[in-house]
């Protein structure tokens, strides 16, 4: 098999059809994975109007962000790389896997896909208020950002391991599914102490849409913190150590990729 | 690894033996999905005379859905294309993916499927009447169909990103279980408003079978809606853009696909 | 990629190395199955002493099944293509993929795996009496019958077109995952009625054990025919349909496969 | 496909890189491992102050296992093996698969992640004491013991027949899922009788963390039986009875790999 090139940071031009598609790409696979993480809290509002949290509850939301992850991330593999989060695209900036340039892009494009399912899911429950994420009572602040750098370093050094270091080999092609099933797996951590984000647009769609912003912060500092550590140690001890000669402060070429 | 070709509009005569292989494929797997499909319903029916509906419940017909798509989808990729819902059928279609021709005969395979599965699940249950899909109370028909647009827009989407696109690579080794877990996912939100169908198959069948037609409409234009808009999309914006010269207004050569 | 040789009946000496290390590998793969799928049963008496079928437990039984079924279809398949289950066999039997000696010895591995499995169970929980499989109140034999032929229909099918279709190409690195899918999808459907076994062995080994016959020739006859029906369509509806030339019924040489 | 070459024992000096790089890696991946696993107990905790064990939270537990060691071996699969779990390195040191430099190398990062991943938690959920495993009322500790071993038997089978058989093939490209989902299963059986760890590991961070040391011994002795058990059956069942001339006894060369 020969080596595959996902689409981290190949060109760059602002005006580039691979630009282009790749923001495209990455706008529409974080609709679809907003509309049904922030839908399966609806669905359960639905249902349940006390709106209390439990096991079987918290199961459901974990298996629908980790199922429409995994559809998402696979879905913009080959176009955009599969961010479908901000602090991935972060990680992946720190790194120096993307440019300054591309990692703008993809922010709006994610933003502006949260923002839209948010919408949509407003208009197809018949005006649902979006939930969001929110601090739970007898937890810190404090707690909260730690748990959230926690759970986005697991993920962003996931992301790393299986769809970005160069010798990946094969392991790239469950790369979405590892991707998508941390995430899963964290949320029914985190679920229960602070909604379990790791994403600031899965936070910042139904946030605006739903105009709820307590904590608000916790959701962005939280997820690029975790990234920022995740891209370094990746890069610098289980990269770079294997080729010390090579260092990635210089301009990346297409064929670093 | 040598390019896969997925049996996309691959020969159009209808009594090439590849058709009749492709028709009797979506029989069979549409046959298997909707079995289990609408079969975990009625098994929840068994459990619970109330029929009420909760996070557990929703969970286990989530994963039931999930779990059998992929089975069916994964059995049919090589030889059909994997379509096993008419929607699919028809945003491949409106893309030009296959011709009117096969997708008469996958519909007409697909729909008959779904009919006897409903019929051995009414034999096996002993007398179970059918489900199929009902609006909830509460939601507007209006707010039903964006649902189901949006919801097999996703589904879609992830058909042609991970099946169809040319420049899949390996992903397509992936493409059955995220096209099954975009249902899953879905089906966990749509599901406590109005069923989540994305598959006018899936909601025929028991619809037929249990003589159930109220609304049974949306559950047609919704789906074949949601698939058109993600065919454009993806056929337009994400295959087209890299090779702007290209027109798949021509009529359609093997070597397309 | 070259095309892969599962060991369907590649070499039929009974005390050929291979015949010996396939045979001791069903051995050990139901036996690792057969614990977690009996022993997700028995957990569940552990923690409910009344042992009334609930959504969540059906669920928790059908994963443990899926999951484990995945584990061990995956470890086996490279060595003896993975059949786990006398049904399958008999469905390879059918379809003429393996020998009737092999057959034979798979088989007896297989019961064998269960009856330990069951007994290391036992043991484990001290003195826990296996459940294995029996049919609902208010379901009639017949329609467990038909149940089970349809359910293992769907597995054996599943089986064919990813792990033994010739033409399967990649798609045979998801075999696994699909066999194990199907079947957990259609726990949830058949527990409530029959308890869902679709695999002699699966019933045999916790009906010895806690010895509990009844009915027990449902859960032998009915995956059989299932099996074998599925052996049939496939193997001349879909694999000769390509090459109506080429006969099945002269003697398999290794390059059959 | 070329045949893919993990890093099991492939480079043996303490301060060679690649030694460095597999160590870290084991030390992350059991660190978002154990994060999310017993992450995922107390955030139970702090829904159900209870503690009780039931269905859902059951469930629940066994897909944050699951998802997340699916992640983490798939993260460490190709630069250490993807071991994540001390008893697997045995089984591997059984096997003659590492040198004994190596696995007491791992030994050390994997014990040192889960200590890490405790301290974490109990930071992130502001004092939360982890729980880690006991033996349920009404389990011997030799019928705990029994449990262990056979679950990881069928843990260690699962790595050996899927990532270190030299035959595996692309079967390795879902090794990481095989891994992961037997333990989820297994989670599923042994959970309500004494907790299902499978891994000293995921034992010892939160006893140290959560200073909780009764029965810990189990906990250690039965996965390191299962272990060995598993090795020495593949090794010597399943891997030399192909090729009878060859012994393992000799120093491992690079190229037995």
């Amino acid at each position: 098999m020969q080596p595959r090139r996902y689409a981290f940071g190949r060109v760059d031009e602002a005006t580039h059809p691979d630009s282009m598609r790749a923001t495209l790409s990455e706008f529409l696979s974080t609709l679809i994975f907003v509309f049904a993480g922030e839908g399966s809290v609806l669905a359960l509002d639905k249902l349940y109007p006390d709106r209390a949290l439990g096991a079987s509850r918290l199961t459901a939301i974990a298996v629908a962000h980790a199922f429409s992850l995994f559809a998402a991330v696979a879905s913009s593999m080959n176009v955009s790389g599969g961010h479908v989060n901000p602090a991935v695209t972060f990680g992946a900036l720190v790194g120096g896997r993307v440019s300054v340039l591309r990692a703008i892009y993809y922010w709006i494009a994610q933003l502006l896909g949260a923002v839209v399912a948010s919408a949509l899911l407003r208009l197809a429950t018949d005006g649902f208020r979006p939930v969001g994420f929110a601090v739970a009572a007898g937890v810190g602040n404090g707690n909260a950002l730690v748990m959230e750098i926690v759970m986005t370093f697991g993920l962003v050094y996931t992301v790393y391991a299986t769809a970005i270091d160069p010798k990946r080999g094969s392991l790239g092609i469950i790369a979405p599914l590892a991707i998508a099933f941390i995430v899963g797996a964290n949320v029914l951590v985190g679920g229960p102490f602070e909604g379990a984000s790791m994403n600031p647009a899965r936070a910042f769609g139904p946030a605006l849409v739903g105009w709820r912003w307590k904590n608000h912060w916790i959701y962005w500092l939280g997820p690029f913190i975790g990234a920022a550590i995740a891209g370094l140690i990746y890069e610098f001890g289980l990269i770079q150590s294997e080729a010390p000669v090579h260092t990635h402060h210089q301009p990346l070429a297409p064929e670093d990729y």
